[in-house]
């Protein structure tokens, strides 16, 4: 049993603010995105990067477009010092790409830091200090004025040191730590105070980043708070307003959209979401969010395995198979009537000829992240005719018409039920070469047709077949071969047969394409039967594809 | 590159609704919960569940505490029907628990159905249609009043067979699926339509599910659509309003709790998400979310590794080693910062004996899931003193002081900086016997002490000593006997020694209770040397203490 939550737990104090305008807002261009996979990525992983990992994330990073990209907390570690060294030592900073460094508030720390970034031409110091009341309570024992305090003295000597600084501009970023814990009119105080403090102004904007360094409550909340800090704060046009959400509840993604609605302008997360604990908000799934909506996400995601595969060399840690966008299974359907929608949903848009992306159940088109269309429809016991159809025709050209299909489907879903897994593309096929196209009691070695009647209408047609490896020579006539054929058939098996469906159709192109043809063969008592073949010849195709229902009376 | 957003994706077509309550609400108690596990999840797996693998899946649910629970689409799938027929013949299903079946609007489908759940004493039928603008038009060639006819059509053959079933009760759930892609007052106009076929009423409400079957946007958007629907549709009160979001955005946990604040009264989900591409919402996480704000959530989760266990053997998925509250990492800091405040919070938490929960980086305890405090800190080159430290007290019991956490913490980030990866407990362990506890040039044999001067407020002390193994006896005087002893080092060293900081401790209690003492001396020009030792009696704990810091001055 857990413990009574109400004894242990209190619901977030949430702000209610008077009005709010954020839910009415519409997202049109994307935030400026800080890649923090080096820093907070890096110092939540059970083994952290490495040299060579770290350049091998920070090279895919710029490779996608990220523009600010926080490198470490030199002062704390000495392997993200030396990182930043052979960074800034070796050229690997392009030039409009900025690096950010972490660091607290503390003399020595400081000075460390600048030690690390010397040479840089731009760089974003990111100043923190823990402002929750618990914290300031339980950890620091500061009242809101030694908070302020602490805050302060940083700040101060962050501008000393940037302004005996030759080497290029630095661009001052403050953390008020555990914002989602701290009281919203404190937040707005010490920000108030170190802007101050740093001299920021609409020219000399700094970064305001307002972590919700532990997710506490529904993303709205977290909206509610950015929007009413941006109106209380005085020195708005003065701020560069950043989030920096982690995941806890399990909502980071849609805090930093809502937090985007209520104004601000940039957004710290990192690849698929590595970071502390439940990890930060993932940026990939941002950026294609706003991909889906028509907004440029100023992110390069064609290849998102690519990236994928990156990351988790880097971090040790996989992409879950339902991780949106990314995961192994997201892009597949097994259900029927998913796969159904999904294959007319691909025929209209290759008949519409419409550029807008509009197939069911698929929210993007896996194309326009590098992924093929494989993956979309796999096959097991839940799977239906469309499914079964659809991979027939993507894999084997054959295009099954509808009544073959319904009759097919039960065929795969026995076989389905009875193996209690997925089925391959080649066990379906296999299953379909089995039922419609391997040799039974009958099998046509050679036909030839003739015209007969007044102005040769009717066609009369000699087969050559061997019944259970015996050969006959059948004869019958009609409009055309296959009529013709029937006829014959008719008179051989003492049977009345008539032909409901036929559908024949090119398989390849050139001089290699092939024929394939579905017939369905009616009895006297209304019972239909399916044949079909695959043959080099339209007519060889059509007979067989006869003969193969004929078989299959049993 | 990808291609242009705003050519091929257009934005969600929101509502923008004049007014809204939904971010006012506050959530006070859990929705009816409802697994699809069994269908939802079920359908979306690579490897289908057999019955054995649903049964244990079953289990696991009626254990937490899920009363409604949809069984699976017995229609479409063998393995299904079968199942059900286990579940009802063999008396599995608790009287309070009401077992749920999918099925398309399709007559033979319909009557499969009921024949599925033939002799269950309550049951939820689940009809559903499809009733988006693209699925009607690119799938099933209807206009509106053919979509509305083909639910009606499905809801008045259930409204039949559920008057002639003698054995218990049908509550009829009906679903406009693919809502987010449904036109707002289509769905109304097509749910007043089949409540009134249904004959609901507040006596006999029926469940109302609005899908995200694809989610299409921000969450907002869907809480918006949410509220405007309870407050336009005419039958509100014979509606029990169910949401059933996936999570296609990432956002599907943040969906299921805004549509709650919207009004919804039930949502449908799964153990951690899974269900088709990238799963349907975690309930998981909404229950434990709303038990962190004071609420239970009528699930017992007091042992979520064992419900993960079983999740990840019938799924055949893992569970992220960062999913929220199941995740291995999820209440895992490595960062020194965030150890140092985890450290003090229980600390607080112990000496303050309040009930309520407030540890820094943890939003919930880890005990009332089930899981130890083992995880909490892990240490590697991203830690700092208060992790080290918490570590050796949690698994050793060692309360180091802080002058000592920060040498002894430059010690371990040196090893692990070197090995590039995780520390262990016994490894951080045996850096401090090496670095502390082991024998060095000047071991303590023996000591005896007496009283000396008037009122013999001083003690003299004579001490054994082995220096590179020659036996060596020293005395000194002082008001006890650690100052007597660090005299005798004094003249027998040759250098002026002070005391500066001195602890000790209890290891253990009984008879076999060790002492634990960490001593800095200091020399003439200010260094401070620490020292440790653990041993049987106070007295030689810190005498070997004193030691251990004379050894180490090298």
């Amino acid at each position: 049993m857990m413990p009574a939550a109400k004894e242990k737990y209190r619901p977030y104090p949430a702000l209610r603010p008077q009005t709010r305008r954020w839910p009415d807002a519409e997202i049109t261009r994307p935030p400026v995105w800080c890649s923090v996979d080096l820093r907070d990525g890096n110092q939540a992983l059970i083994d952290p990067m490495g040299t060579g990992r770290k350049m091998q994330m920070w090279q895919t990073l710029v490779g996608i477009g990220f523009k600010e990209i926080e490198v470490g907390f030199p002062a704390a570690s000495q392997t993200d010092y030396d990182f930043i060294r052979v960074l800034i030592e070796g050229g690997h900073i392009p030039e409009d790409v900025t690096i950010q460094v972490l660091v607290q508030s503390r003399p020595e720390l400081i000075a460390r830091t600048f030690e690390a970034v010397r040479g840089a031409p731009r760089v974003i110091v990111h100043l923190y200090n823990s402002t929750s009341e618990v914290q300031r309570r339980v950890v620091f024992g500061l009242d809101r004025q030694g908070c302020i305090d602490l805050a302060l003295a940083g700040t101060r000597q962050i501008r000393e040191l940037s302004a005996a600084r030759p080497e290029g501009e630095v661009v001052f970023q403050y953390s008020p730590e555990s914002f989602t814990g701290t009281e919203p009119d404190f937040a707005v105080e010490i920000v108030e105070a170190v802007a101050q403090a740093w001299g920021a102004s609409p020219t000399r904007r700094m970064i305001c980043n307002l972590p919700a360094t532990v997710e506490m409550s529904t993303p709205n909340h977290y909206a509610d708070v950015i929007e009413w800090f941006l109106d209380k704060v005085s020195c708005r046009d003065s701020l560069i307003l950043s989030v920096h959400p982690h995941n806890d509840r399990g909502t980071g993604v849609a805090a930093a959209e809502l937090a985007v609605m209520a104004g601000a302008d940039r957004v710290e997360g990192t690849l698929f979401g590595n970071g502390e604990r439940t990890g930060n908000v993932d940026i990939i799934t941002l950026a294609l969010n706003l991909f889906t909506q028509g907004v440029d996400p100023r992110l390069d995601l064609s290849d998102i395995d690519a990236v994928r595969h990156v990351a988790e060399e880097c971090t040790g840690l996989p992409v879950h198979p339902r991780h949106p966008y990314a995961g192994d299974l997201v892009y597949t359907a097994f259900s029927g009537s998913h796969q159904d929608a999904i294959r007319k949903g691909f025929a209209a848009r290759r008949k519409g000829n419409d550029p807008v992306w509009e197939v069911p159940y698929l929210p993007i088109d896996p194309a326009d992240v590098g992924r093929n269309y494989q993956a979309v429809i796999r096959i097991n016991s839940q799977s239906g005719k469309g499914g079964i159809a659809a991979v027939l025709e993507r894999d084997y050209g054959l295009e099954l018409p509808r009544p073959l299909q319904v009759e097919f489907a039960q065929v795969v879903q026995r076989i389905a039920d009875a193996a209690g897994r997925e089925l391959e593309p080649a066990e379906i096929m296999a299953a379909f070469t089995d039922t419609y196209l391997s040799p039974g009691r009958l099998e046509l070695v050679e036909y030839s047709t003739v015209p007969v009647g007044n102005k040769g209408q009717n066609r009369a047609l000699t087969a050559t077949l061997l019944k259970d490896g015996e050969e006959r020579v059948l004869q019958g006539v009609g409009p055309g071969p296959v009529a013709a054929f029937v006829q014959a058939l008719e008179k051989e098996l003492g049977v009345a047969l008539s032909l409901r469906d036929y559908h024949e159709h090119a398989l390849g192109s050139g001089a290699d394409a092939q024929a394939a043809c579905y017939v369905e063969l009616v009895l006297p008592d209304g019972t239909g039967i399916h044949g079909a073949a695959v043959e080099a010849g339209i007519t060889m195709a059509s007979l067989r594809a006869v003969v193969s229902a004929v078989n299959r009376m049993g």
